[in-house]
C-alpha cells in the first residue's frame, strides 16, 4: 500500500514512528505492506516511489523544520495538491490542521485524492464537519474510501465501538464529553474552585489550550464531532449549521457549587437524538460519562445491549496515529474481501 | 442459518424476543435468515426442521415451564446432547448456567456439538474457564466456530472492542470490575458504611446475589472472565486454576473509609499482566475504572492508543442475548467471507 502523507505534525510524525516501531513486528499478520512515497510539509514535499525512508524523515523535520530539505528527493515549494496529482500511491492521509471556516485546506486534499481515485484517510474534522454528507457521497462515486477514525477520541476508539461492536443492534443516542480542553478547565473549576478565567489561564499554560481557545471553548470542536458521529454512527445527514452549539464561556463557579450540592456536576456535553446539540449540562457525578481532567467520554444507548460507555485520552500524536493506521488495515482489509468477490 | 438453543432462561428466551422483534427489520442488513429448529430446557425439547413458532415457544415456557408442552413438536424428557446429534444444524447456542467443577453440562454439549460439525455460541463461563485453550483446538480442528461474547460485560462488548478496533495496536494489560454483585456490595458498604454481611443482605434481597453468593463473593465469576480475556484477546492459554483469586469477604468497612481518606476506593479488580489475578484492590476515585452499583468496568492499556475503558451493565438477559446475537452475525460473515476464498 502506497500512501501519500499530507501534513507533517505530530499525528504525521507519530504514524511514521509506528510504522518504524511495527515494521518487523505484527503489521504482517494483516497482509499489509505500507509505503510512505511522498510526505508534504509547509515547506514543501519529499517523493520517492519506492518509499522514504522514515528515520531520515523524522530527522530532517526536527533538525531542518521540513522533509523538503532532503537533497535527493525534497521539493521545496511543491504543493500538496500536485503531490496528490502527480503521485501514484493507493491512499492519502491528509493530516492538516482542521478549519472550520472553509475546511481549507483539507478540503481540496480530499476532493483530489477522490478524483485521482486514491482513497483517504483524515485527521481533519474540518471538512467532515462541512461537507461529510457529501463527501460520503463522493468517495462511494469515485470507488474509494473515506475514513477518519482519528477524529473522534484521538487514539480511542469511539467511531469503530459503534460500527463494528454492535451489529444487529440499534444505537439510539449518543451523548458525551468530547473536548479535553474544556473538560479541564470545568474539573479545574469544580475542584480547585476557580473561576472560568483562572482554569482557562492554567489550561494554556500547560499547552492544554491554545492561544485563541475559541475551538474549545465556544464548543466548536466538540460540535465536529457530534457531526461526524451523527452521519457515521447514526446515518443522519448533518453539517455543522445544524448543531445547535453553545460553550463554556458562561459557566459559573457558583453553578458548579450549586449542581455539586446535588451530588451532580457540570459537564460539556455532546448529545444526538433527535436533535443534534452541544452544552453544558448538569449530570450526576455516578454517570459514568462524568470523568475528569483531559479525558474523553462517550455513551452509547443502544436497543438492546442497554448503555456502554468509552473513556479514554481524546487527544495525542501517537494515539491518534493509531487511529491512522486502523483506518489504513481497515481499508486494506475491504479491499482484500473486494478482491474476493 | 438453523440454530439449536440449549437452556431457555432469561438469555435464550431474550433471544427469541429480540429475534422475534427484529424479524422485519436490520438483521436483513447482514444477510442473516436466524431459524431456531431446535430449543431445549429442563423438561426436553422442542423440534421443527423448518424453524420453530417463537412467540408460542415463550408462551409455552412462561404457562407450562417447558417447551417440551408443545402438543405437535413436543419431546419431553430428551436430551440436549441426543438433540444437538440428531437435529441438523449450523450453529447452537449453549445457555445452560455456570458450573466451574467440572464445566457440565455444557461443556458436553460443546464438545458434541464440534463433534457433529456445529459452530457454538456460548454464554456459558464453565466451560471456557476450566478448558478454553483445548476448546479452542478442538474449535479449530473440527473447522467450526465458537464465540462467547456474552460471557464477559453481558450486553456490552468487552471481547469484540478488543478484539476489532485496535487493530495494529497491542493490548499489553488488562484490568477490569468484572463482577457487578461485587462491586455492588462494596459501593454499598463505602456510601452506606455497613458491613459486608450488611451490604451482602441487601445484594440478596434486590436480587443482585445468590442465596449461595460464593461465585461472586469468592471471586470465582470475575476470575471466569480474567480466564476468558486472557486467552482470547492476549493469547495466554490460561485456565481457572492459573488465576490468583481472593474475593471481597475480608474488605471491612475500615479499610474502606482509610482507603477514601488517600481519595481511593476498593474495588475487586481482575487483572492481567504478566500474571493473571483476581483480588480486592485500592483505586483512585478519579479512575475511569472506578464506576459504582452493579455497573462493570474493564481498561484494556495499550501500547499506541493508550488507556481505554468500557464501562457497561455487567449482564442481563436481553443484554447477554444481544452479544449472542453480535456473535451469531459475525459467524454468519466468517462463513460468507470464507465461502468467497
Amino acid at each position: 500500500m502506497r500512501i501519500i502523507l499530507i501534513g507533517y505534525g505530530v499525528v504525521g510524525q507519530g504514524l511514521t514512528n509506528i510504522l518504524l516501531r511495527r515494521r518487523l513486528e505484527n503489521l504482517k499478520d494483516y497482509g499489509f505492506n505500507p509505503k510512505i512515497v511522498a510526505i508534504v510539509d509547509r515547506g514543501g514535499a519529499a517523493i520517492n516511489p519506492k518509499g522514504l525512508n522514515l528515520e531520515k524523515m523524522l530527522t530532517l523535520k526536527k533538525h531542518n523544520g521540513t522533509v523538503a530539505a532532503d537533497r535527493e528527493f525534497g521539493h521545496a515549494q511543491m504543493s500538496p495538491l500536485s503531490v496528490i496529482e502527480s503521485t501514484e500511491a493507493e491512499v492519502i492521509v491528509e493530516a492538516t490542521p482542521t478549519n472550520v471556516k472553509n475546511g481549507e485546506p483539507g478540503l481540496s486534499h480530499i476532493k483530489t485524492a477522490f478524483k485521482t481515485g486514491k482513497h483517504v484517510v483524515t485527521t481533519n474534522k474540518g471538512p467532515l464537519a462541512l461537507a461529510l454528507p457529501a463527501l460520503m457521497e463522493l468517495a462511494d462515486y469515485n470507488k474509494v474510501y473515506l475514513r477518519f477514525s482519528g477524529t473522534v477520541g484521538g487514539g480511542t476508539p469511539v467511531l469503530e465501538l459503534a460500527k463494528k461492536c454492535l451489529a444487529g443492534d440499534k444505537i439510539v443516542a449518543i451523548r458525551g464529553i468530547l473536548n479535553g480542553t474544556t473538560n479541564y478547565i470545568l474539573t479545574e473549576m469544580a475542584e480547585k474552585r476557580i473561576t472560568f478565567q483562572q482554569a482557562l489561564d492554567s489550561a494554556q499554560k500547560l499547552g492544554y489550550a491554545e492561544t485563541d481557545p475559541s475551538m474549545d471553548v465556544d464548543g466548536i470542536d466538540p460540535a465536529c464531532k457530534v457531526v461526524i458521529m451523527a452521519n457515521w454512527i447514526m446515518n443522519k445527514k448533518l453539517t455543522l449549521k445544524d448543531v445547535k452549539v453553545k460553550g463554556i464561556r458562561d459557566v459559573t463557579l457558583q453553578a458548579l457549587e450549586e449542581a455539586a450540592k446535588r451530588g451532580n456536576t457540570i459537564k460539556l456535553i455532546g448529545s444526538i437524538d433527535d436533535s443534534a446539540e452541544v452544552a453544558p449540562t448538569e449530570i450526576s457525578k455516578h454517570d459514568p460519562l462524568c470523568v475528569s481532567g483531559v479525558l474523553n467520554a462517550v455513551t452509547f444507548v443502544s436497543e438492546f445491549a442497554g448503555e456502554e460507555t468509552l473513556i479514554g485520552r481524546g487527544a495525542g500524536g501517537m494515539e491518534t496515529a493509531s487511529a491512522v493506521l486502523r483506518d489504513l488495515l481497515d481499508i486494506k482489509y475491504n479491499l482484500a474481501s473486494k478482491m474476493l468477490t
